[in-house]
């Protein structure tokens, strides 16, 4: 982060530190965003108000429990992606911060999807509402990858790991949208269809050294 | 942020590296309680106790999923020109932590303003509540550029793009302002007034260049 | 943050690093739950469920509002006292960690106490709940500087300025304890007693500079 | 943190910037998650709805702010030791990544369990509850550490410092385990034995100097 960029005019250094704390910003803010949205997702858990029998009470959130884990997951995973995508940018532009900015709001979305499905998994408007919001979050950050590649904000260094990375963006989105008609004849196996979305973990980095 | 400034005396650099530390502790502050409040808006979206008819339940929470939306876009959009703001400076002084603090509380009752405008979105009141509470933020926002102006705390290579950027942070409480005798005629009228903010993008910078 | 310290041995530099990352961390952490505990008091404001009359609904959240004034202002004028304690740091040790997270732990009792002071203010226990807590935050802030100046924690350059921290981060405790047997005969007048801590400004830095 | 590490190729200086951005926003995110489990906390303790008696109502939330302090100490404690695991890392790979929010997917339950704790303490599947999820975080604690050892993740400089730390993060799911007969026995006695936790202190660093 301290060494000048090849592609920067040293002529003005005072800018590049400005941007570097923008750049930082950007990246602490969603990472804020993020952090807190999957935190919150601990308060659709309820506590037991009956106090004759705790553990049945207790046995009664376990599909809160279960929506709780599914979006922990899917959530640390988007975090992942977002990260991987993040890091390769050498750049960022006003349409990059606002595709950014969509993202989050249809994250932010999740505690509120989360606790419908874990309220309500046997409808198929649980599974449908909650593919939907995190379809189109996962759209819009294949969009954002997109929008880079084509604006030309990616580093040129790591070019070569982003169509991969573009690719696999487009795979999430595709999981769930095809999870929308099975919800509408089986909730259940809409749920699980998205299991799938962990299997494809091929564009995490497998290693990273720290200087 | 690690090289020396040409401003800065190397007689003393231990302080240097102090004061940046409180610089970056201000901006991740600032950073951290936006993040929160722009995440704590989902918590105004209520999921539907009635099981009998999920869809009919959770087409009801219509009014609160759009001032979620717009609740949303209005911090994204202050954060934004916060971040725009906060890159130009290049000291700061205890008034313009103080100027901060009363912006940042005044954004942080969106999460509750934009729950009343959610409920009560066709009554004055609640327009009204919302308009007030994000003009002062806003009239806020600009009496820390205005303060960083005369205070010589922006940055001299940043001085050209203020004129804009303090000129656009006027039209923002202008526009809010402006709404409150539309919402005692028209309450949907205020709400559709504000959507002008988004279209004002002059002073979001176009492109920056991480090192 | 990068240069080497004169205090620092060059034979190791690669845990100089990593003493850095672990001093960022702990600063991050105390802001980030700063950030949040400021941010949550807008929870004790109440939605009116009651669609009669918004606005008499809405003004009996005036005490509520009053309250979520008076705490923000409170956790912002701690946070920045914390904040000029910590740019004075050279060294942390695990005591200073410890009091740190005692301190903490008592702040984010705040948004809790603030709701009982917003709701029942006109009762002794109210504002004597309030005051102990912050009274014994603001105890324990005193600790931590204590205990850096006696463990020599302080960097050598800012020593001068650490009396006048010290004697002033007395004063707000004081002003706390105080407040409750005034709280016994009046509970108004002892919430009106904390304005002094905001008159009292005297170690907030007048102007600091970016690098 | 902008030194050039001397296991780093020097010919990839612009790979070694991205890792640490990466480096640093994955402490970002955990410190974020930690830091917002901690302070949610707070939400446990109920405002007392009935005004007739302010005193014994604030009374009954003893064991509400009993359990709120417990809970802020341990998810500190492991904050603690975290930060530690995380200052002697020179490297992360995807796997540790994934273990690291698995671990943080346990500690965001907290809120929930500790709730559960200050209402039911004295049945026994509080504290199982309670004690289960904590003994998985910090056997997950202890995964991270190991997986970190066996796949030279960690600082070589920093490897004596590990079969201490290594040791203690097994003391601690040990203990937690261990309550959970004992609560079958006596809840009380179970929620006390986890004070073992607060002796066992030796791996935390007791004095790092910043640069």
């Amino acid at each position: 982060m301290d060494r000048p960029s090849k592609h920067f005019d040293p002529s003005t250094p005072e800018l590049r530190s400005e941007r570097e704390t923008e750049f930082a910003r950007i990246i602490a803010f969603t990472d804020g965003v993020l952090a807190i949205a999957i935190t919150l997702l601990v308060l659709q858990i309820d506590v037991p108000e009956n106090q004759s029998n705790l553990l049945s009470e207790l046995g009664k959130q376990l599909p809160d429990l279960l929506a709780y884990g599914l979006s922990f997951a899917v959530i640390g995973r988007f975090w992942m992606l977002h990260h991987r995508f993040f890091a390769t940018l050498e750049r960022f532009d006003s349409r990059l911060m606002v595709l950014n900015l969509v993202y989050l709001g249809l994250i932010v979305l999740v505690p509120f999807t989360s606790e419908v499905l874990g309220d309500y998994g046997d409808r198929p408007a649980a599974p449908i509402l909650y593919a939907t919001t995190l379809g189109l979050a996962a759209l819009f950050n294949w969009a954002m990858v997109r929008h880079a590649l084509r604006a030309d904000l990616i580093h040129p260094d790591s070019r070569d790991a982003q169509p991969l990375g573009d690719a696999n963006a487009l795979v999430i989105p595709g999981i769930l949208f095809l999870s929308i008609p099975i919800a509408l004849l089986s909730p259940i196996a809409a749920q699980l269809s998205w299991l799938v979305i962990f299997l494809a973990r091929g564009s995490i980095p497998r290693r990273a050294k720290r200087s």
